[in-house]
């Protein structure tokens, strides 16, 4: 197909696919002339992997272009590069140095310990975890030390689901699809389910009249 | 305390305490002379809501007023407040309308008649699930169709773990932050802990021999 087609196929403007050609997100089309190009299902599924990392997760084009970097490399061991992956899309979330930091790495270490998880000292999602678990603390809530235990259940048995079928796949491109698709698009399906099953629960235990203000 | 004092409790520069000031984010000081005012604990409580609502949910800052002044309203009946409070921290993800589409939204219609969540017509979740899953089908990631009730228990054992707690608190702002922190907070917890989770079972399950590329 042409790139208009390509356009209306994948619902990106020519404009952007044209940006995307030349950053090296999209690889280049089969040239039939000299202003001319043929494409085909591997750059409409290619189009719709890159918008819904953008518009889905929220991920900047430059932590995109890494990601598709990784995959496109085929020097990088499938190991490596699923690693990276997940690496450039899991949020850094920065905190402040100060004592409810401190307590906030302790708490989340101890959690570790008790998993018996194998979570690098590096991952981002480490340092996003005691981040947030700290500013929960200095926003008064603690009950989520509490709770941290029950979190890390429900996020492992979600994790099993998350990667057991990628065990089945074979060739890199599956591969990476299949866990960043798992992992940005996962995480906005959990969110979503979450929110719902929130809505549920407060109508069931808190209905209006409960939840008069206190006097 | 002083603004001075108050922007190097909070981490929030004297110009943003003074913005938020203006647009009604953040509740005036007591008037100690005609340019000054005095602040207390209620103003760095409320700066660290803010700031974590924008630095760890992303939320833009009108979403943020709008949450805020329902909390603010007395005249809301807390259920009410509660509810707008989830509703605008929920990310609406609009989605094309397509095959894809219809076949999302019959499969969440149909998850949701299996867990007998009640769960309003108009919440955002709502659209926001159909809206992911139907992107992950137009990726050919068709697994999640069968996996949305695993997802789903574990929602509703996390919206548990979420909410169980609010039922002990008392007063409007209390039992706002519980719920907007255990929301935006809450969800990037959790997608820190799956993270975890999932780099832990990759180590165990496809040690990087098994991730070799297929030949």
């Amino acid at each position: 197909m042409r790139v208009s087609e390509l356009s209306r196929t994948s619902g990106v403007p020519v404009a952007t696919i044209k940006y995307y050609l030349r950053e090296g997100l999209l690889h280049r089309g089969e040239t039939t002339s000299p202003n001319q190009a043929r494409y085909d299902d591997t750059h409409v599924r290619r189009l719709r992997l890159i918008r819904s990392l953008v518009e889905v997760g929220g991920l900047p084009i430059g932590t995109v272009r890494e990601v598709l970097a990784a995959v496109d490399d085929p020097g990088l061991p499938v190991h490596t590069m699923l690693g990276r992956a997940v690496y450039a899309v899991t949020p850094d979330i920065e905190d402040e140095h100060d004592h409810h930091h401190d307590r906030a790495l302790g708490e989340v270490e101890a959690m570790l310990a008790r998993t018996g998880w194998h979570v690098s000292q590096h991952a981002p999602a480490r340092r996003s975890a005691v981040s947030v678990l700290a500013r929960m603390h200095r926003l008064g809530q603690d009950r989520f030390t509490d709770d941290l235990d029950d979190y890390a259940r429900a996020a492992e048995r979600i994790a099993e689901t998350d990667l057991a079928p990628v065990a089945g796949l074979h060739g890199r491109e599956e591969r990476a699809e299949a866990v960043l698709v798992g992992g940005v698009l996962g995480d906005a399906l959990l969110a979503a389910l979450r929110r719902m099953a929130q809505e549920s629960f407060s109508a069931q235990h808190f209905p209006p009249t409960m939840l008069r203000e206190s006097p």
